[in-house]
């Protein structure tokens, strides 16, 4: 990892991969990660509302905005 | 998807079509998508307040402050 | 609708018309909508309080900050 | 209402009146206006603390920060 | 009071004298007032934190972050 | 220490290193620090979320958004 | 005490002596100011996490959010 690595190379490398975004309201998104700004602002395809690892909503394309957003994890 | 494309960019092929519009109060608000800004704003024509997926209220025209708005999905 | 149209373009064609405040603190306001800011700061007159459609308080002329507002709603 | 009125013509006009100041904490505190500043920063004199338009605290002097400020009301 | 009277000038002339600041917190402290900023940083001395004015710790000089600050009242 | 030292001086010299943070949403988040920005945006590696010191799930890469961060402590 | 004073003076003055820092969390914190930015961001070191008085937790070198921070008190 280069000495000038930034936080949002981790979102620019996850581009087109799924991630799980966790938000203030306590709700996991899963998805696949179209793009981001600079505010974390997110586009997700195929996204999904999950509750304790279930899917209790199928939500397709979806914008999150970035000031609800509390971490983003690549998924394995 | 190019690689500049921006979250905003949902949210502006949405215009004219429904959306479902996730608020931090909890509620859910769903309508056409009339335009929106920078900061989330939206405007929204024929709006209903949703709550358990029924119509509690019918609001039609909206204005949603965008520091209140969690996520936004076009609606299938 | 043009393609330039703005958020506060609602809030613009609004004034001197009765709308719907809801604040977040979970508060309904209704009035006539004086006029309002960038910040969406808002001024009323013939303002009331309402709690479940029902009026408690009458309040007159009435600033509303802008950063507790979740809604507006141009009432029909 | 001229087409330039802005909302801080309404606290403007309420300098040296009584007001009622409603707060994000829920308090209610009226006084008469001294001065405000755009971050609806506001100072009070003869500030009194209500509960339930019941006198709980009288405070005298008081500058009251503009971010914890909901809604304020000239009292008539 | 002059046209140009701003909020601050009361936290002014306050300096050096005695304080009530009460805090999101539900805290309030009182203590003599050393200084302030525009953000409503504070710095007191004899700081005491009350509950129910009664005096339940002593924190001598004191840095009290503006952006926690509800109300000022200098007292009697 | 040098008088000109930082707060973010010790978010540097942890790079490479583990740490714990916790969060707004009274997580606790273990892994090795990638890097960080002005923001206090994080990315971590072999990340953790531990209650009770106990991890309950394993999160790998992870983007931890800067706002929602209360402290950080280089892990000893 | 000087016109000129500012709140940050207070916390200048208390490097490289013990603190106690309280957090809108609840949490108390204590220890030995490393340095701190206009952002009220801390580090300390010898860190501990007092619940009502008593050591819960020794956390060592420590970087505290800004934005987390309700008070600072240098201890006597």
């Amino acid at each position: 990892m280069s000495e000038n690595a930034r936080p949002l190379d981790l979102l620019n490398s996850a581009k087109g991969k799924n991630i799980l975004v966790e938000l203030k309201n306590g709700h996991s998104i899963s998805g696949k990660l179209i793009t981001f700004d600079v505010h974390i602002n997110l586009t997700l395809e195929n996204a999904e509302d999950k509750v304790n690892g279930e899917v209790v909503r199928k939500l397709g394309y979806l914008f999150i905005k970035g000031d609800t957003v509390v971490l983003v994890s690549p998924t394995l």
